[in-house]
């Protein structure tokens, strides 16, 4: 047996967080090419980036680490907060490391999302979004905090907003740059 | 203060894992249309993939389970083990979950990898590799187990692997599929 001896263990993981605050997210904006290769994601500014009961942290990013394929976040959701009912184009899977909580997965195949499914999520769980489902992830706990890293392609994201299930895919609206890439998104100015 | 009241604690997460060969990785190549959206981390097979020390899961794999854009994989290296040097043309972001080790990473510029700069790494820390950089983890640690979720852009991951770090770039040999995509992959056969 040449496995590391592990296998048949509980294996403890700590994320040491800063204080609330104490670093600015839009720091995170700047130039990484002379940043340190290897980080603590202690140090790395977190937010809720006006959204309450959310707290971000942007571990390798596309506009903050110059990330093009693939990016990586780790999102706390307070007790009872969620995600907007959202849809995207890219990949995304989450890997829930605490507390627990409902996908709701609505459908891309008609008018609107229609009625989604409930699906129970809990630490140590991992799901990935169908490209184009509308989605909802809701801490539904009374008590314990949602704690996810969430996995996306073809960043910076682009998202689709829904009011609720039974508004048509038309008329979800654009969020583009999303909350935690606005303050470091620029756009080209036009050039007249 | 609206943020989830985590934010100044130490927030524990735990991996349990199923036992080493419990499941069996071939049974990873099915067709996973069928199998649940949410799953149990736990419930996924690991394995050694004939290289000692290791032990491999693919959370969210492109053979296994349809990923087009992203792949994410959990990877422990009991102690003193190493991956190969290698490079592979695609992102590569590391989370550290438990113990400690050091990066080795070469350069793409010169004709060789040469000497590698060392970076320490260690729990609840994060990097990525650049694209083509040749570059090997390794566990230095004596007693404890490195563990690390590791996400790919562009999966099935092709990788050219170096004997050492004066070997020319164009010697380094491709292994494709990798250790863990063997199973599943299937070469298209000559229609003639």
């Amino acid at each position: 047996m040449s496995g590391p001896a592990h296998a048949n263990y509980v294996l403890p993981f700590f994320f040491l967080f800063s204080a609330m605050g104490a670093a600015d997210a839009s720091s995170q904006c700047s130039d990484n090419k002379g940043s340190p290769l290897v980080r603590n994601i202690s140090d790395i500014p977190q937010s809720n980036f006006g959204r309450g009961g959310l707290a971000h942290i942007t571990i390798a990013g596309a506009l903050s680490y110059g990330m093009k394929e693939v990016e990586l976040w780790l999102q706390t959701f307070a007790p009872g907060t969620r995600t907007p009912i959202h849809r995207h184009s890219c990949e995304e899977v989450f890997v829930v490391l605490k507390g627990r909580g409902t996908l709701l997965l609505g459908s891309s195949s008609f008018k609107n999302p229609g009625k989604p499914q409930e699906l129970a999520i809990y630490s140590n769980s991992t799901f990935s979004i169908p490209m184009n489902d509308p989605h909802q992830v809701w801490n539904t706990d009374e008590n314990e905090d949602l704690q996810m890293l969430v996995v996306i392609s073809r960043p910076p994201i682009k998202v689709f907003i829904y009011d609720d299930w039974s508004m048509p895919h038309t008329a979800a609206k654009l969020k583009f740059p999303y909350y935690w890439d606005e303050e470091c998104f620029y756009e080209p100015k036009d050039e007249l």
